[in-house]
């Protein structure tokens, strides 16, 4: 059977955002593309079989594979490209929107992020090493990590607590000569069921008495294998282990870690959240798109099987099937533009500059996914929540993104004040126009007439 | 009261779409800004006054104040600003991406279209006679409706038939030696009820027994005061009447127009109405976002009011309030970038290249606004219905857009036919990485084991 | 052609409210729908043109057909069915129920309710006469009410503040005498534009320094032509005036009533207008659902029309509107069973016993109207929004309904405050199941492992 | 702490169905509750603990506590309430109403329905017996159910067609003397994981060439045991595989049963499960109910959760929250009334006679669980997506209502279909209106004048 080929990944870059993509980015794209089609996705059935099945098994496995991908990434030069080059020299060089556009193309396989060292959250660890940490942190955990060598976690949210509010964060750090002593408890730990994950970095409440809220807080550095540590279970998504990274819950009983681990001095914990969450956000909503393409793709071949047809047409001559093809086409395209757009606006100034941007991203993107996945899965009767589909697990991962980093109701606070702050100025604009209109009411020779004025009755 | 002052309409272009907008577009856009603001919003107020009151009245009215806006618009350069300098040399210069941002703000008042001299119907007449007219045609006609001297309208949809498929226009044009003679009936008409609108642009069928339906039909050029034309009647949108502009209903009863009046020939109809509708979408797109941010102000602004406080509290310390702001700026910001990329995509090819995405803002434009409004409705209570506000005038114009230039559900199933014809491409992709992944399971001596296989039980 | 007829009014009472609905009732139902079908629909139009053109014929026209309608009304026993049995002797002897099923009838027609009685605001007004009122009052006031002699208004919201929140209304009355000084502002006084609205049953603080702000209000009676008062303008409706009833601006300036018009007594305004806003929400309802049954009726012939064949398909051919007209039969029956529960509610106890039933039914019918209105609007293209169909004129005052009576976000928070108090004994109950369930896994000798423990790695 | 208590079972029977529900009923209905409450909810930790942990453990395993469950049910006379009376002499002597109400109970627990003997695929698969067995049939297989010996799956749908469209079943059925001989493949035959799974009652092709594509099916019993059925696989549903219970995948390779285990006889299979899937449907739907009263249960509780307080204020003084349990609300009342209405129109009549109304419920249902169950997710953060709650699970089991027994697209369609066939009733009668319109207008010797006529000009 012949068919128009379809485009290459850049040639689907949105117009709108070809300017901002250097000739060497285009290129490097459509690499990623055939990277991740011709070796990744076809090596995420040998990663799941390589994981086995008992849980004791599944978070001590290392599957084979992604040491195999990771070497052809290397040798392609794609390894490290999250790390944007206007802020970072150790990465492969690319702005936060060329590597967004890549990071669609990488959220299509479950391999493709971990080969090309791309992985959350190994990515904002990174980033917090390069761009907060001291010459001895970056040589012992930034090296072996842009590397791949090890993999790493960051550990926030607590169990006892509203952690949607980072102010609440419990774990307490005490000084004690030169060392901080940590206790508390931390779970939804990402990353941290990985055999291979050997550092988490770690916030916790250094100055609990601090009248500013947002100087409590500090982050810093522990070896995964200090005393004291405990990872005491994985959470599980909807039915879902996520082996064999997981999400950990992990306590902390008088664990010693030296001062010269604290990043960036005490009480700044905030302050590196918040650059470490914005391009991460970015990342996740780009690999969400990629996710919402492969659904509308599953979509698109599901109403074109020709073994599907229910009352007896194809999917594809049912009406409501083609308006929700079409309705997934429009919330992707939005979607990204709302990504490109952030990435933009963090490459152009920082994650802080780009907050608005960010928000809406965070909120939106998810959304477009989940919506697609929903109508994908429906189109694919009950074999889309089975393991016969990738489509459940998808939507499990997908769900959780309207709730880390963040939940959706937060990011809507911040941006609906953040917009109600304008009333002010938006006020006095919209008195001077009214003040401007009674004048020129005035000049005309018109009084301001109701048109449903009674009082000629 | 002091405040940070507002962002310029410059300084708020998004920053993905900054390097396709010039220097001088950037300057364009804050005297376009200014102009808006301070002239044609406080004279929207004059407009109403100087309409009348009876429909008699109404729809012979040619209020005062818009010549004398249309007279400081050129003065300032702010004249014909909708033609594209890429496909015509008789407009201002911008580009679609360019106007498209200036007609956001136009979209903020009910006479800075028109006082721009950029207002639908006019805007895509003229391009029709700027791109497909004669030289004849051109001096007759275009040369007075960019210079705002007459006005004009264009007659597609018709009463009986279902006109979202425009195969089905049955107005019958039959040739008589060197006339058309012209029998049937219009509706939807909009613009012709001014008593400025001296010409019709009037699609019918010319050849109805031409086997392929695209062929049937033709666009011929009618001047208003031809013998057999009658104006019956205006149609209401909601309660409104849109005076003087007006949507007609019109008979023709043996129209006799010359052959040089027919535009690109017999049969070249749907080839022009392609090429025309098109720029406008965007037009219409871009005046809706910029309806929306006009909605989203009056929001902020009611939230901000310190004399509506239900419960104890300001409308804006109610977190449901918050909650829609921000919401509604998310759908405001999404379909921003969704416009600006078709027009864009427009500026590098044409309207049909750029037809996916003039689909896609086509929908989602309106949704955003019509739920921006309902949303700014609400928090307005009784009054956002009245005619106290804007709102309710606005929600009538914009529920029309899901219906005019094609209803929504005609683009939905273009859109979506067009993704569903990737099928045979997407699922030999598919077949291709599940070839691939049998081959490196075999190689890893792997077998694919379910993982909810019974074989061991 | 020959088809099945359509089931009667009384065969479609839904199984669930047969029990409730009385033998008579069962008949005078069809009666009801003869009436409305036969006289009152057709009847519709002659109210229309005799209702005139300009602002004040409209609001001075009484137009005759009314009159007729309310004679044959009489004649077949359709009188003030509105007032229930078991609360009151006045009316036909119907529960709330039964007149409910009986309201979305006459929710069809906009000449219906006034010709049997049952209109807004009067039926809510002869109520607070029936229940609170002195004999004097009811034999000045009800008696002519009862009659179809005169209407009525009732004069809450005012213009200048947050209305949703009746603690907040301001009209000034003051003791003088034995009189009552009324001073302040109202609008939506809706009825107030009809010539015949003879009395205003008007709220205003009357104790503005009570500590219980629900002592502050009181209900007094203001006849029409009291001087003082002045009728300003109407309000529109997106844009319909909704003549000859109207939505009235007042002004009251030193109005003067006697202490005898007071009614319950000063103080008792909460008392009498939550007494009185439950029954006529339920009114509001269930024509509301009679007004989406005519929508889905409208929507049904449309998809019916063979002239309507978009791409060559009738529209009942196209899945995406057979989808639609389903998911409006399903709001439709689902609302229309959410009413009926709350009128019984009503009826079994009273207004305040069926608090939340009532809330969810003013939050969801409106939902399920306008999502209907919106529909049908759709398939009939620019139709549904013209003065050809009553389409926008049923959505305007549709979308009035998620306002009036309290705004759906009071409506909200009332409902959830009440769901969340239940949250004590919800936890208590929770606690207990668990304290349970820890006893028996231990009784069982099991301990609760966490199926992802880490324990053993 | 001292609280009001909550409302019993029997005290929250809507209003509107209190006359169709016995004393009988009304007082076993707060015997359920106390058992599921006290008994059941307690019991599902030791259920699941009980399960043990590899799929062959899980899939073998008959948890004791259910055992003890049953044992304890019986005696308090609550086994096998799902048998109406109306239709059957073998059950409780309940209605389907009454049924309905006690399985919203059974829906808040994991154990609660087959405690009771009413679980889901035996209680459909009973009625089959019961309804349509013969005698030999009813003594082998429905007694031993009834008792709760033994237990059942119904093998309908397919691996390899669209099965929402029941006619393209293709399992084959051929006759060999008195024997059947069947080939072919099923999925989603839920409840064949159990152990104690006897019997398969299968539906196949019998007439293929039958021109009446509802003749060809029929439904046979197949012992679970019979030579040539292969169970390969269970299906997992989101990441859960529902062990002990479980949704198969089986084979049937020349597997022979005698044709006196054909139910009613050949090509009866559509009858068959027409009268079979319409009270399943309640029952699934009664059950949702219930799930979304514990999901919302589970919401009131969280946001009076005094350690949860992001941003200074506890979740339930967020307004946003308020909102979202006023819509839970709303949405679980009115899907309560929609599944009660259809409940009783199936006993009044039957399954079919209440297509329309089972229809409705099998849409709305699931919509308002997931919505319910998503809001309240959200509420928990990660927590609600993991193993510390049954949210994740609820949502998992609760997104397959969608697909199960016929997708909402299907149930649509007929709904919209059968609304559709109104069409000419409809039209007749609009016209007939119309019509005397017309003849009133003339009557009272008006025109019918359009409001925005253009005739005077």
């Amino acid at each position: 059977m012949s068919f128009k080929p379809l485009p290459t990944a850049s040639q689907r870059v949105p117009a709108i955002a070809r300017p901002h993509v250097s000739e060497r980015a285009m290129k490097t794209l459509d690499i990623v593309e055939k990277f991740v089609d011709e070796e990744c996705i076809p090596a995420d059935a040998v990663f799941a079989q390589q994981l086995g099945t008992t849980i004791s098994e599944r978070f001590s496995a290392h599957p084979a594979i992604i040491e195999d991908l990771k070497a052809k990434a290397k040798k392609l030069g794609l390894f490290n490209m999250f790390l944007p080059r206007n802020h970072f020299k150790e990465g492969a060089g690319f702005s936060n929107l060329e590597y967004g556009l890549m990071a669609e193309l990488l959220g299509k396989s479950a391999t493709a992020s971990e080969a090309t060292n791309c992985a959350a959250p190994d990515t904002g660890n990174m980033e917090v090493f390069a761009k907060y940490g001291t010459e001895a942190q970056k040589r012992k955990w930034l090296d072996p990590l842009l590397n791949g060598d090890i993999r790493s976690a960051f550990l926030m949210t607590e169990p006892d607590i509203a952690s949607s509010d980072a102010t609440n964060i419990q774990l307490r750090m005490k000084k004690e000569g030169n060392d901080w002593i940590l206790n508390g408890s931390k779970w939804w730990s990402s990353g941290a069921g990985d055999p291979r994950c050997s550092v988490y970095i770690t916030m916790g409440k250094s100055d609990p008495t601090n009248p500013d809220p947002y100087k409590q807080q500090s982050v810093i550095i522990v070896p995964a294998d200090t005393p004291g540590v405990t990872v005491h279970r994985m959470l599980s998504v909807f039915g879902f282990d996520d082996a064999p990274h997981g999400h950990a819950q992990i306590s902390f009983n008088n664990v010693r870690v030296p001062d010269s681990n604290m990043v960036l001095g005490p009480g700044r914990g905030f302050e590196i959240i918040q650059g470490r969450l914005g391009p991460g956000r970015i990342h996740h909503a780009m690999r969400s798109v990629g996710g919402a393409e492969k659904a509308l793709e599953l979509f698109v071949a599901r109403v074109n099987d020709n073994n599907k047809k229910p009352f007896g047409k194809m999917l594809k001559e049912h009406g409501t099937m083609v308006e929700r093809i079409a309705k997934s086409r429009i919330e992707i395209d939005a979607a990204r533009l709302i990504v490109c757009d952030a990435a933009i606006k963090i490459d152009e100034s920082d994650a802080k500059g780009a907050k608005k941007e960010i928000a809406i991203a965070k909120i939106m993107v998810p959304e477009a996914l989940l919506n697609v996945l929903d109508r994908t899965i429906q189109a694919y009767g009950a074999a889309g929540v089975s393991q016969d589909t990738p489509l459940a697990k998808m939507y499990a991962n997908g769900r959780t993104m309207r709730i880390v980093d963040g939940p959706d109701e937060v990011h809507m606070m911040q941006l609906g004040k953040s917009e109600i702050r304008k009333g002010p100025a938006v006020m006095a604009k919209l008195a001077k126009a009214k003040a401007k209109s009674a004048e020129l009411l005035k000049a005309h020779g018109l009084a301001k007439r109701d048109p449903l004025a009674m009082s000629k009755l």
